[in-house]
């Protein structure tokens, strides 16, 4: 079976859903339409997984009482990992807003079961492939969320084995990701650590490598390519920075 | 800054791509446009990443010694994984066709660094993280060639060790996906291991708790979102199995 091509503004959608997600950390008080919520956890059901394993859980908080353990568990993290900074670097940290875990309506933990599915196709070199496949599911979500306007947060300042015990997670299930959702105030222009100074987006031409690592001067049949990736001419409704 | 809303077109664009994703294996020779594949690398690159760490590093490779390297790599791995599966499966296992290497115009190893960026925010308490974050890259990646009608194979059966050497990474440096690039034959309706029988689609029912592991009757404020993620209601262009 053939699909269609895509139309350019169906194009333009999944580039700007990529352009324009954000990690989101303040949200307004409005409701998720279940509607809604139900269509971006399928999207991510909709990911790639190893050998076809959907390894995948979701497991949806609201509960006051759970987000304030979830909460009390981050604030720990936070300023443990504070100490890890240099002076002024740790104030900095400490002065940015990481998480929305009480004030966004939906909190969701995303885990990946390493036991779903005996002898797992394609998983016998690289048994991290079902948390690979897992990630991918959640970059589905998020980019699904952005598309309906909706943003997420990925809180990863947690320590596994108590967010384990709070949420009831069986100690062979990974939590991948912690996720607070719902509708943002705003979609910044940039990443808060970029807009902030914490660090600059790399150079792509730095990152990308020609028949082997270290080769980046991309002649011959790679020529073209080196030149597109410098040049970034993206078509203008996603040419943003 | 807010953006636009995104018009039904452009969401629909999105929901296309990640409903109508595959696992492609079987490639026409056409060759893939230098401007397309930037176009999709710069996807890859507007990842999320765990403090904006952009752990990435992209390899192109099209060169035929090298991919015959990989492809020997493939088989032994190919073989070797075969032992684990029972006869009837072996013999399945064994006439699928898993990757494209040799035929696919573009191989592309997409590879973490853990060391990139001294302390990394927010990845004290998960150091995974940066490896999270690079699937999340390939996954925006492997969405945006779907809309440019590309089709993307991710070759998981590679030992690591050896997958380095030939391309000459570092041993430090994780090879998180190895894929192989170019126009499909065609993209299929269903994955292949679910049209072959090999695994089905799981009920997404199975997979959502509500409020902590094991929770799946979604009492109260969950009601609606459970009878919502039953009933699978579709908007219509990416309603299909």
């Amino acid at each position: 079976m053939n699909w269609a091509e895509f139309s350019p503004e169906q194009r333009s959608g999944l580039y700007r859903a990529i352009y324009e997600r954000r990690d989101i950390r303040v949200f307004r008080d409005d409701p998720v339409p279940p509607e809604t919520l139900a269509r971006i956890i399928r999207a991510a059901h909709r990911g790639p997984s190893v050998g076809f394993m959907q390894p995948w859980d979701f497991i949806l908080v609201s509960d006051v009482e759970t987000r304030v353990r979830v909460k009390d568990l981050f604030e720990r993290e936070r300023q443990a990992a504070a100490q890890f900074f240099d002076h002024s670097r740790r104030s900095q940290y400490l002065s940015l807003k990481l998480e929305g875990i009480m004030e966004a309506p939906v909190n969701l933990c995303v885990t990946c079961d390493p036991t779903r599915g005996e002898e797992v196709l394609g998983r016998n070199s690289v048994p991290e492939t079902d948390l690979y496949s897992t990630c991918c599911a959640v970059q589905n979500l998020w980019l699904a969320a952005r598309a309906e306007g909706l943003g997420v947060g990925w809180v990863s300042i947690l320590k596994l084995p108590r967010l384990r015990r709070i949420l009831g997670i069986p100690p062979h299930v990974v939590p991948v990701a912690y996720l607070c959702l719902g509708y943002p105030v705003e979609f910044h222009a940039r990443p808060v650590l970029q807009a902030v100074g914490w660090r600059d987006r790399l150079p792509l031409s730095d990152l990308v490598h020609y028949e082997g690592w270290g080769q980046q001067t991309g002649n011959g049949a790679w020529s073209e390519v080196r030149e597109a990736l410098a040049s970034n001419k993206e078509p203008d409704p996603w040419k943003r920075e």
